[in-house]
């Protein structure tokens, strides 16, 4: 492919930076439904949210300095909606990124807003619902951005593949919020397989073949909660048929049909890979296939050769596959759980060498998941992650560290996850609005700790578990350098530490490093990597140990930054970081048309 | 009791008309908090919609010319909530009347919303959610008016008993909405009872030696969806022990326990009875024993003595009850379902003769609810509902007579109850504030019509089954006096007419009369009652038959005009008067400040 010369410099150059709509920047228009409607992602009927009668919801497919428009009308009955677009880092457009409570005022039922924002970025990207447990009710999708038109990726590939990861519960959202809100509290329960579980391949193939069919009977008989592209694998297998109390499923539902990923052999295909998981972090590989991993978090990795990958929920990848195997056979690709001891079958799809039909049966049974708590396998995957040559470098030093403790705790009877002992609760007006215009009380908390005691012991139960709620926000200056130090620690209950994995909107930071342990600025500092660490979005901490993160406060707006896990969300663990206000250019009124910044418009105020 | 006389004529005088401050009217203030919360209505555990913790929620009982203030914050988690004062008039209050999308915006959460309202009448009212189908969550309780303080009621009794009843579905209301929106349509269902059914009164028998025990072992077996107070029969029953496949209830829910009324020997007491019913049209009975009705919907009515009272979705009544039967057993309470087959056992509650145990067994079995289908029954009873001597009769003549044909109909695959073949559909701004601005548009459709064909064949299905939507907003001058025809026609299928209890906000109206077939003015408004009509807020139509009303419009505000049976109102079975907006008092600012009223507030407009 030529280029003229002057488009190729000034796009290489810029390549890593902020990527300048170099060549035809378009916009683009999508107009929205949002609705709940009937849909059957595991073969169990259920009510989801989907988009345009879809789900998942449709993809946008863009190229870098475009601009997306989407016209989302909410045609839920009484539920508020937004849409959070996962990686964009919204510069300039700190109102467009769809965090309720926090940039704009949830979108009423029969109202229409107009989400605008460039792609500035190419990468791997998906959007999803951010009030309430919206994403685990379906609403997500994936957001693609490829270069901008005559560049080029630093690798090459014949043909792309896009998979987006989900788990799903047959309990509705409202039934989980309120569990997870309850006094005592109940756990909503990993993903579920019932008593007449069937190996999925077994299942797989039977469903499989439905695609050279037209319709099968089966028999309702297990429950699988883990999704590919939205769907899992079907509640029926032949077997069940001999099992009393099983339903009939009279016909088999299109809706969970198994994914089929059609290749030729011998090419080379980018599989995009991002996970908007509620709860399970997972592994990924592909039958006889190895991967090697090029892009995390829309940023380009040093690339490196596995055999699976971890995905943490907020976590995209792209990884390349070459179809260098027997081309006789098809291939299982295998989606599992770790950290946390698997309660449901993996999901699979096929990878289908043409012209192989898709319902040929894999010849080897799909590639086992690392045990869910063999930490060491997941960390020499994450530990691996390096920005690829062109990556910015960070800053040298930062002007703030910010300490996070992460601990799980008790107040009045409900169980929270606190930071620095103070769990995360949102007000009813969105902070963009009301520090804008400066409303009194909205910073009336005090102001949160950025530090936690030095003597905290993180491998047993907290000493003290009880917590208080708080707004957690953080006031950043503009173009600070700051450096989050997370740290994980022990659960309420003894030798239990679970994953996080944080995700920081408005921004991508630099993973600094890992480390075990009580995290110690003295000891632990001059390990960080300041040579080529990954720029991300999305960083996990490890049972017991500490994550540090550092990025630049330059882009003005109130961003969270929270466990990614939907239900910790729900019970606190996350923090707001209120970012040069003063610098927020006009605020569309319509995005925070409510609560104390509407009646404050309503007397006169200009945002 | 003795009274000043001065009070007692001021009391007397204006006893039917405006209820004045006589005496000590008093402001009675409530801080009510509405949630979501398991409970275990009839013995399954489901997610409902409680206020304060309880479910039915607080009963509010106040004394007439009392103001009633409600602080209501919404504690959903991403739903709007309203609270409609069911048969309360709102005069010069109508921003008080809690109709989404209609008097007010919905309550976002985490936001509050004081109601204040004068309670300007004696009788048996309810209050209930009145957005979405949130009644059908659980949304409702009791509001009982006592005359004012030095006033008495024109009937005599010792003690009082109160029954709210409703209907209880084990699917959640957002699957129920999906469902009648969805193409093609899912019926809801009759409350269901599965197939493990054991006679109720053996299951109540256990249920009730739950009163005398602590705690008793049962088995899941069967669902019974009729509630009173908020309380159906047990998912259990000693004989679903030998059935396979049904699950253990480890300890019996006291939130099911059976309702007992304790009475004593020789004297009256006054039940009040009311139906938020989502769907199900009584009848309620007491074994053995008389029942004489005094009231109807806040107003007296000339009494009359019956076995058993038929009381449809909206409506409440008093009835008397002497406590004249053999004092050594106790008598069943049994409320049936009548207008469709009934797929549900009756719910039972214990007339406790006392000082007989709460648990000794009835010795008769309960009262038979008469045949679902016996209309003869149900329209004897209606026609006998007559005001009261001293009942305020109708304005002699109509200024305006609206005529309102009932039909099911189909629109794009969908199916939708229509009026004058327009289904109703809500703006996303409420009418208070848009019409009260002028803003364009709110009326931009056209005028809704106000007669039918006279051809049309209400014995047949439509001849043209196709719909459309449309606001359906009718504009009345001030002080009018309007007669409504509500004409009842054959549904979609053959051979189906339902009944329809119909619902005025604001008003109550006088019943004129009832007839069969197409209502034809010059031959059957000679058949009107003018003389004794009954006023209430709600009125039935019978199936393929026709009611006329008449209220006068004296008072300003929006006033929603529909079906009370939640599905058929979702699915368009309403109207909205905009009465006398001109003469609407200053609209409180917080009642409205959503959608295109808030924009124009924040532009300078001013309500």
């Amino acid at each position: 492919m030529r280029l003229p010369l002057l488009v190729a410099v000034c796009c290489t150059v810029w390549a890593f930076v902020v990527r300048p709509h170099c060549a035809e920047a378009k916009a683009r228009h999508f107009k929205w439904e949002v609705s709940n409607m009937f849909w059957s992602p595991d073969g169990e009927e259920k009510v989801l949210i989907g988009i345009n009668g879809q789900f998942p919801g449709p993809t946008i497919r863009a190229r870098a300095g475009d601009t997306i428009h989407v016209e989302l009308k909410n045609a839920l009955h009484t539920e508020g909606v937004v849409i959070h677009w996962h990686g964009i880092r919204q510069i300039g457009t700190p109102w467009a990124d769809g965090t309720a409570a926090i940039s704009q005022c949830a979108i009423n039922p029969e109202e229409t807003f107009t989400y605008r924002f460039v792609v500035d970025k190419p990468g791997t990207y998906f959007y999803h619902g951010h009030y309430g447990m919206q994403r685990a009710a379906g609403l997500y999708g994936s957001l693609i951005v490829d270069v901008a038109e005559g560049e080029e990726e630093p690798f090459k590939y014949d043909g792309e593949l896009n998979l987006l990861l989900s788990d799903w519960y047959h309990e509705s959202i409202h039934t989980q919020m309120v569990a997870l809100s309850s006094k005592p509290f109940r756990w909503i329960g990993e993903p579920q397989v019932p008593s007449h579980f069937v190996h999925p391949v077994f299942v797989m193939w039977q469903t499989v073949k439905m695609l050279d069919h037209d319709r099968i009977e089966f028999v309702a008989a297990w429950i699988l909660s883990l999704l590919i592209n939205g769907r899992g694998q079907f509640n029926c297998s032949l077997a069940a048929a001999h099992t009393p109390g099983t339903k009939q499923c009279v016909t088999v539902n299109r809706q969970c049909a198994p994914v089929v990923l059609p290749v030729q052999p011998n090419k080379t295909y980018r599989l995009r890979v991002a996970s908007t998981t509620s709860l399970a972090s997972l592994n990924l590989a592909v039958g006889n296939h190895k991967l090697t991993v090029v892009e995390a978090d829309g940023n380009y990795v040093d690339p490196f050769v596995v055999d699976d990958i971890d995905i943490y929920s907020g976590d995209s990848y792209s990884v390349l596959l070459t179809t260098d195997q027997n081309p006789s056979s098809n291939y299982w690709v295998s989606v599992g759980v770790r950290g946390r001891q698997p309660k449901t079958a993996p999901a699979l799809a096929v990878l289908n060498y043409r012209p192989n039909r898709a319902s040929k049966m894999p010849s080897m049974a799909p590639p086992m998941t690392p045990a869910w708590n063999d930490y060491a396998h997941s960390k020499a995957f994450t530990y691996r992650i390096r920005g690829r040559a062109g990556t910015p470098p960070p800053p040298a030093s930062a002007d703030r560290r910010i300490e996070l403790l992460n601990t799980q705790n008790r107040m009045d009877g409900h169980i929270k996850w606190s930071i620095n002992n103070v769990s995360m609760v949102l007000p009813a007006t969105p902070y963009l609005g009301s520090l804008k215009l400066g409303l009194k009380s909205t910073l009336a908390a005090a102001r949160p700790a950025e530090t936690f005691s030095r003597g905290y012991d993180v491998t047993r139960p907290p000493a003290n578990p009880n917590t208080t709620v708080g707004g957690n926000v953080y006031v950043l200056r503009h173009n600070d350098t700051v450096d989050v130090v997370l740290q994980n620690a022990n659960a309420l209950a003894h030798n239990v530490s679970e994953v996080h994995p944080w995700h920081l909107h408005g921004h991508d930071f630099w993973v600094m490093g890992y480390g075990e342990g009580h995290y110690d600025h003295g000891r632990d500092a001059k390990t960080l990597n300041k040579v080529n660490p990954p720029l991300r979005n999305t960083a996990v901490i490890f049972p017991y140990g500490w994550t540090v993160l550092r990025f630049v406060a330059d882009n003005p707006g109130v961003w969270a930054f929270h466990c990614h896990i939907e239900p910790h969300l729900h019970m606190g663990m996350g923090v707001i970081f209120a970012e040069a206000i003063e610098r927020v250019g006009k605020v569309p009124r319509e995005a925070v048309s409510c609560g104390a910044t509407a009646t404050a418009l309503m007397n006169g105020a200009h945002l």
